[in-house]
């Protein structure tokens, strides 16, 4: 679609039944505030521009839009006159003339790209005002849209409806698309004389129908349009949203066990043929790629999980952790800005911070990097095929490598050459090439065991 | 409401079906036995005296109660002759002379405070029996109320109803109020000229209504007047239990991204503005305040959680514990008999148990009090910015003063001065003012560390 | 059921829409290959033989078949012909001349074998062939079964059927039993004369009808005859499995908090009187006695608890796990192929593997079994009531004797003798006797305290 696009997304709302000290559309589902739900909708759907009409913590609502859409612009709303007054609140964006006028709510994170596209489309078809609508078993309360025909004649709110307008199911969505070219004309015809005194946006469909314009309905899903003002409508969000991401994954391939149990981020990727067990919670940021098993009670945030990798049960991936191919990450075990190599394994009771773990490296359970000195964090590195014997602490920075063996409960503050071992603490002992006779005769024996 | 009260609650039971060891009444329901939310109910809508039926571990059920609620009397049913037998079990309870006299069941958990105010409104108005009643759409298997205008002219059994008395949906709920004065004459009328011989209390109804009494219903919600008689009823009533405390606490200003993987106990209090993650489970006596937000997979226990505190994931908070403002306590934690103060860390893998740490102290990861010696146990004591390295095992008892610095890996077996460095265990150094020294070239070296 | 049965199991669909490197009949259910769920119910409903029809990936669904049922008998489809064609690829098993012939299909794991025994009494009885059926209030899609009096006259595809015919909400589960005596007449009666030139088995219904034999219906659950083609449709068998299994786990006497937390895996055993908390996970081999309680947050694969034994929250128990009665496995404790003794206490942040622990000993937070060098695991014999001190490292091959004393942070690399204290690493210290002598004076003075 080439034509331009304004998406106008209201934000303004008090909220005061979320009694909340933050402002209602930085409320959160699936880890994104729920107006980045909204504006991310009306980007995916074309806008090229945003207008962001604030009100309550005006503040914080633009920086957080600001630094996920630069191109964004709030408009402060200072009075609370009604859905087209903040509309209007917009008039200067609206003004540059853009082919379609999308209007959002903030507070509405569910609407689908793919409904707005089909709303543009009814406008770049020739329609003035294109709502979006939806049915429900349980239309009290709305507003119903009375249909001639494909035009709707108008929104009829629940207190002014007869009783045959009352068994329409079809109800507004609040969600419109107008005609940039017709838009500011018919948001200034809309009055006030009305029992509140407030400017109505549902007003817009009668005066463009008198003015002999097109109005027009898309239906979305009656979950789309779920409005959030309190905590059990946002948590009401937060289940739609993951039974949406929950079905989609499970249909590209991926096994959730028990999928209402598994909890998405809002950019969570998971490639086909992975495996997830129940009671798993993924923060922001995560990828995990083919073959990998996520075990119950897991809680992964920005990880990058590489193929055929074991994560849990109880692990915790902290941000910066990737571990690579075939890579175990095991029970009780908190990594946090860690690499962790091919095929090494890390399988209870430890923390990794900060550290670089080489390929096919063993690391005990219990041991501890010391990252952290209670003002700065040190890096630990650990080379590839290295053991790391049980409840051991490696303080850092400090370097281990290759091929070297750490013995168990041992405190290490000197870095480790290749191939050697290191043992205790107060007198650490440093024995060049002994890891490596240790680590030959192991595997000599191993291969002496009758089978 | 100024009228005496005396509540009966049934607790005689066998619950066969529960297939339990224990009396069935004594089974839990948000860490309450069943008998007590009943018996709470009861005083919440004003009871001054309980008197409980018991019969199958009558010894347990009584001391159950009376642990809760002393002022409660006992009465032994020797025999199973039908709910009016339970009923008059408590003769010498109605004898007293209270205004308004409450039947209600030690297995029926839920029913709540303010339908049984209603009932016993009902009774000040006049009425000498006030059934309770529920609509269901699957009313099969449940007595009929029958009535006539306002008053209910009988509870007909299903056995015992004609088509057209199926169809009825207003079912008896089994809980009853009646008008004291009344009472004991129309509970000695009740018959047992039936199939089983059984003095059945729903017989009340045609009984008072042939002496002329009014008798009335007020109709309860389907989910307050579930029996339990196995455990899947139990487990309804949980889920039921569950349902309702998620609501009120969401719509009291409490952010639970998945509300249904967070279970409640009857005595758990949230301030507004908490945030909640999916996975929590809470045991009783926890209190938590605002701005705290409690991450995925945490279980607490007896623990009182102070404002803008940092709760897991993974955390284990048992009772003793206390937080202070702004603590973290992180993965893999446990802590037992232990106050966090204000800003201090307790981030991962670590066991505090009998502890007092001050405020902004750091304790590493893996850090262990070593609190018991098999038979007895001891207390740590931590000041205030104290820096316990990683993996470091405090044998108690043990104090450690302000601004002391506990080297990684050490077992710390005698205090600490404030301001010291401790390191190592068999030769344990102390070095008087040396931890301030590493705290403040930490300090400066971070200072000096570019942005 | 004395007659013989052949049961044949459909398992050779290319099962695309799972979007998987891995054969359809593979993904599990409860822990078990669906394929195997269908061979299960077979063999319960009395089958002699298995004749498995493959073709995907042969070679993986044999040997999974096998492994469990070694008298199957695999039969590879070359070509995907029809259901009818499938049947057929198992001619040699048919013509073995069985009584019954069931043909079930590998992707419909929840059939139950009682269904499966009452089609096999409907042959038994004199019909050629007995359809299973089930009704459902969404027969969109399913072929109708038409009767005919307590006949099936036909099974009419969704795109065939009449309007009137697609009102009919009995459908054709695809599941059949056929007398052995007609099956392989019947089946080659059928033909492809069809749009997609396939072989219906479908088309048996009407042949054998037109040879004037009797075709009947049982009806099974709606739930049984679900078909898993995606992993949707996986994780919705799985969800229905454990509903059974929940519902029959409280109904046997096991209090399940949270029934919809807590996943059982295809063999779990649990006796009456545990209370299984919230959020648990059950691999598979697990055994739990009378008494236990599995606390929340837990995690179960291969484990024998013993009566009254406590786990959890947050344990792990790995294969090879025994908990003697009254023993105690807490949180953040991982075991692997480990006995712990009556009584025993192993409370927190602990790794157990392959170890065995005495009654009445008591393991410290933190303790880590050092069983693995990196090649080869060895043993760790701890025994009765021995104290180990926390955050302690066992480095086996070690024995420690019974009622000895380990001091807290200690490495333990040697053998302690019984009764003897064990202290330190470098310079570990046994001091033959001190034990008992520690645990005598801590017991005097645990007597010696007041009340």
């Amino acid at each position: 679609m080439s034509r331009t696009c304004l998406s106008i997304v209201l934000a303004a709302g008090e909220g005061t039944r979320m009694k909340s000290g933050r402002a209602k559309v930085l409320h959160e589902v699936a880890g994104l505030p729920i107006v980045l739900h909204a504006a991310k909708a009306a980007v995916d759907a074309g806008s090229q521009k945003l207008a962001l009409v604030v009100g309550r913590d005006a503040e914080a609502v633009v920086a957080c839009v600001g630094a996920q859409f630069p191109s964004s612009r709030a408009f402060p709303q200072a009075e609370r006159l009604g859905t087209a007054h903040a509309v209007l609140a917009a008039r200067a964006a609206i003004a540059q003339g853009f082919d379609d006028v999308l209007v959002l709510f903030g507070d509405t994170p569910l609407v689908k790209p793919e409904t707005l596209v089909r709303a543009r489309a009814e406008v770049a078809a020739g329609a003035a005002v294109c709502v979006v609508g939806f049915r429900t078993q349980r239309p009290t309360g709305y507003g119903r849209l009375l249909m001639q025909g494909a035009d709707l004649a108008a929104i009829r709110e629940e207190k002014d409806a007869s009783n045959e307008e009352r068994r329409v199911d079809l109800c507004n969505g609040g969600v419109m698309a107008l005609a940039g070219s017709e838009a500011l004309a018919l948001l200034d015809e809309i009055g006030n004389a009305n029992a509140k005194g407030e400017f109505y946006l549902t007003d817009i469909v009668e005066i463009a129908r008198a003015r002999g314009l097109a109005v027009r309905v898309v239906e979305a899903d009656e979950t789309e349009v779920l409005g959030v003002n309190t905590r059990v409508e946002l948590a009401a969000a937060e289940a739609i949203w993951q039974g949406r991401r929950r079905r989609q994954t499970m249909l590209a391939g991926v096994t959730l066990v028990a999928p209402d149990t598994v909890f998405f981020a809002h950019d969570t990727r998971i490639e086909a043929d992975v495996i997830v067990e129940p009671n798993v919670v993924f923060g922001s940021g995560v990828r995990i790629a083919t073959g990998a098993v996520i075990h119950a009670f897991s809680h992964l945030e920005g990880a990058d999980v590489g193929a055929c990798a074991s994560v849990g049960p109880f692990a915790r991936l902290r941000p910066g952790t990737r571990l690579g191919e075939g890579a175990k990450v095991g029970n009780f075990v908190e990594t946090k800005n860690a690499a962790v190599g091919a095929g090494a394994k890390v399988s209870h009771l430890t923390y990794l911070g900060d550290a670089v773990i080489g390929a096919e490296s063993n690391i005990g359970a219990g041991t501890i990097t010391c990252n952290y000195d209670g003002y700065n964090k040190y890096r630990t590195e650990i080379g590839a095929s290295v053991f790391i014997g049980s409840n051991s602490s490696l303080v850092a920075p400090i370097h281990i490598g290759d091929g070297a063996y750490v013995g168990s409960g041992s405190v290490v503050t000197e870095d480790v050459p290749p191939d050697a071992l290191a043992l205790g603490r107060a007198r650490q002992v440093v024995k060049a090439g002994r890891g490596r006779e240790i680590n030959e005769r192991n595997a000599a024996r191993k291969r002496s065991k009758p089978a």
